[in-house]
């Protein structure tokens, strides 16, 4: 193969590829809601289909009660080369609110540069890319350079644990080097980068009591505890005004940020009034020790993500409520273990909890730990080049501040790390109306894909000397 | 007229009282609900025909825009004795749940020495043993010793200001030298008390944002404000555990309690551990330098009343809440002044609010004055000795830790102080299932109401020397 026979077939295949986009994106494949179960159904058989015109082998559709999972495989490659698993999903973000649309949003509409679509960037246009580079080498070469398997979710908008039951029943077939997730972004639109790190999180929800029932503050204001101020007290304990988590040992295990990505960061074109912008905040907390960049990626976190208790209504109720509730969530950054701050965060509470008012805590709400690529890693570096190729100015190194559960997943079934290399931008409104993909992200996108192979197979035999 | 003439007169009357009682609680008359507008109305129908049945005059239903106030004056007793305003209503809470009840709400039963119905406590008993009262003395003496008008209102349950517009405009045909409320109650079953005070209320409802929108807790943790905390910090700031009011001269205005109540409260049957056990409550609060008694009559009180803002779902939603809000509220005691409360309320919630939130505050929400009226007032002496003489133990000088509008009332548009003479109890179930109220209430109260008028008129004229 040359670079210029398959550039030549990339050019040749673009209108191909766009028709296929869109009827990918035509399937209304909503996994939020029942109706949309057919669609559903639908969409995964078209995937399966793609997989097998892509040329890939074992083609079909896997499930361990939930929506199924398109699964494709080419093993070529040989038992020195490596295996790269592939992620991706297929199902989409309910449209609503519809008429906030500016074209249908299962009709792809190409206008100002960009394909519209519900799901287009949150990751249909992003797998199919996968797909479309794994095509493109095979029918080139007829080979390809490294072995893959791929699987593309139906689910990953429901947070549900069917997949984590999958991966573990079929840890035979799905066993690899390493996780590829297409589902990222990038820092910003055309600012080509790769994440090597995701944040784990914590959640729990507490309740304070103070008695039996709600009283009257008439009778009783003056004496009576009042578990609002029971709780308010409790939770102002928690944080600092500039965000700092004030619970005891909570960021003793938060390992420094290695050189690498610390002197990338520093060349990261967003600053503190950028990112204040982009939050739409009148201001940005500031712990005078860390950066912004820093704070969103590489700290620990404590947030209150809801709070209620008492009357609600209009005007006013003279209530002293007896009962009041809060949920928080954490966001963890390496080496911290969720185990340990947990215990941290309910050793806090306890302690801090009055003894005139009873605190019950649930903390079996939801958890990840984060998780870390090492730059040296050769995927990182394969996923650098290839990007820098494509986009033709430097990848950046950056690290997400979200939690993604496949990431996860991969690492504790399958034992392996994980790589993040998708084309979004954050401002491509997934979840929101008029969610879009940029044409020349498909364009650099299925050249960066299709560079990504050849050098994860290089890197993989070690640096040239 | 003898005390036997008039006894052997109400033993003969009882059976009637007690059928007409039925009767009277057997209108579901719910001002809160539209689909017993009719009901009302009958109610009303029924309170004129039984004052003017009572005896007296110039009877008649006013309205002036809300349910009919049924009014009747006799004014016979000449202009030097005093004129008395007997204040009641005939409207009730609704029956809800109506199913916790033992026997139906509108079907009054006897059963254990106590009437049970919706209403009969709160407040159709006491308003109807002051008209039966009336009625007996007019019948037997062919006169009273003092001027009487009664006004029974029908939407004391709903807090709507026409009482206050009608009270405005018949500020005439009510000039009195005083209101008697008969809507009161005893410290305990069986306990006769006269509250001379009851306490004021100002409350406020507040919002805290931090910035435009909702922000997602992984891409902006560690950087975005929440409005979350900054609403628990600031509502932190307003009370100390022990219930003491942070905010600066909050208490400075507060009069001390006169010797006369303090030697009185020093004696009532009711300590720490008796309150605690009406309130429920896992412990009391203690500021160390006022009794339990004193903080809920006499001191002032901060209660929050409700607090709701973010995520209130079932399992996790890691956002970070761009709102917050809290509703809360004081009870203010003598010489607070309600304007000059909520001014050191609100610069204390501005100054405690940090520059990267926005605060915003609605104060026009309700507003009640404290009201004090002296023990050394006739009609105060009256109601004491009255109680006393039909419960045949001292009746005690207490007071409500409530606001009363009727009495603010009064007190603004007629320039008159309030005395309360009811004999409901505290546990007779007001607003609750099963309410009732005691027969040896019925039949003492009817006692104490027709002592209290010669009382009052011999109080008036000066204490004999």
């Amino acid at each position: 193969m040359t670079a210029a026979t398959l550039a030549d077939h990339l050019e040749a295949a673009r209108p191909r590829l766009l028709e296929e986009l869109a009827a990918f994106t035509a399937f209304p494949s909503v996994s939020a809601l029942d109706e949309h179960a057919h669609d559903i159904q639908a969409c995964a058989a078209w995937v399966a289909e793609r997989l097998r015109a892509a040329g890939l082998d074992n083609v079909g559709l896997h499930e361990a009660g939930g929506n199924p999972v398109a699964y494709g495989e080419w093993l070529g490659a040989g038992p020195t080369a490596p295996t790269v698993l592939v992620y991706g999903h297929y199902d989409v973000q309910p449209p609503d609110p519809v008429e906030l649309w500016t074209s249908p949003p299962f009709q792809a509409t190409i206008r100002d540069g960009r394909i519209y679509a519900r799901g287009v960037s949150d990751n249909k246009a992003q797998i199919f890319l996968a797909i479309a580079a794994i095509e493109a080498t095979l029918g080139v070469d007829g080979r390809l350079p490294v072995n893959v398997k791929v699987i593309v979710d139906g689910e990953e908008e429901l947070r549900a644990d069917h997949l984590d039951a999958l991966i573990e029943r079929e840890r035979d077939l799905l066993a690899a080097d390493l996780l590829l997730n297409t589902d990222s972004t990038f820092l910003a639109p055309g600012v080509p980068s790769v994440p090597v790190g995701v944040r784990g999180m914590v959640a729990l929800e507490l309740t304070v009591e103070t008695g039996s029932s709600d009283l009257h503050s008439g009778l009783f204001g003056g004496v009576a505890p009042n578990a609002l101020h029971v709780l308010t007290a409790l939770l102002a304990t928690l944080r600092a005004p500039d965000g700092t988590v004030l619970v005891d040992g909570f960021a003793d295990d938060v390992a420094t940020v290695p050189d690498a990505e610390r002197a990338a960061w520093a060349q990261l074109p967003l600053d503190a009034e950028a990112i204040r912008e982009q939050a739409g905040t009148f201001a940005l907390m500031d712990d005078g020790q860390h950066s912004p960049i820093e704070r969103q990626w590489a700290r620990p976190t404590l947030d209150l993500n809801g709070i209620w208790g008492g009357f609600q209504g209009q005007g006013v109720k003279t209530v002293i409520p007896a009962r009041a509730h809060a949920k928080l969530s954490c966001r963890l950054v390496p080496d911290q273990r969720m185990e340990d701050v947990l215990a941290k965060l309910v050793a806090h509470l306890e302690a801090h909890t009055p003894p005139d008012a009873r605190l019950t805590i649930d903390s079996t709400l939801a958890g990840a730990p984060p998780m870390l690529t090492s730059t040296d890693h050769p995927a990182v570096q394969a996923a650098l080049g290839a990007l820098t190729e494509a986009w033709e100015r430097p990848a950046l190194l950056t690290r997400l501040g979200v939690s993604v559960p496949i990431n996860e997943i991969a690492a504790r079934v399958l034992g392996i790390p994980a790589v993040m290399l998708g084309f979004a931008a954050p401002t491509d409104a997934f979840h929101a109306p008029d969610e879009h993909f940029a044409l020349d992200s498909f364009d650099r996108g299925l050249r960066a894909f299709v560079a990504f192979l050849p050098r994860l197979a290089a890197a993989w035999e070690g640096p040239a000397a």
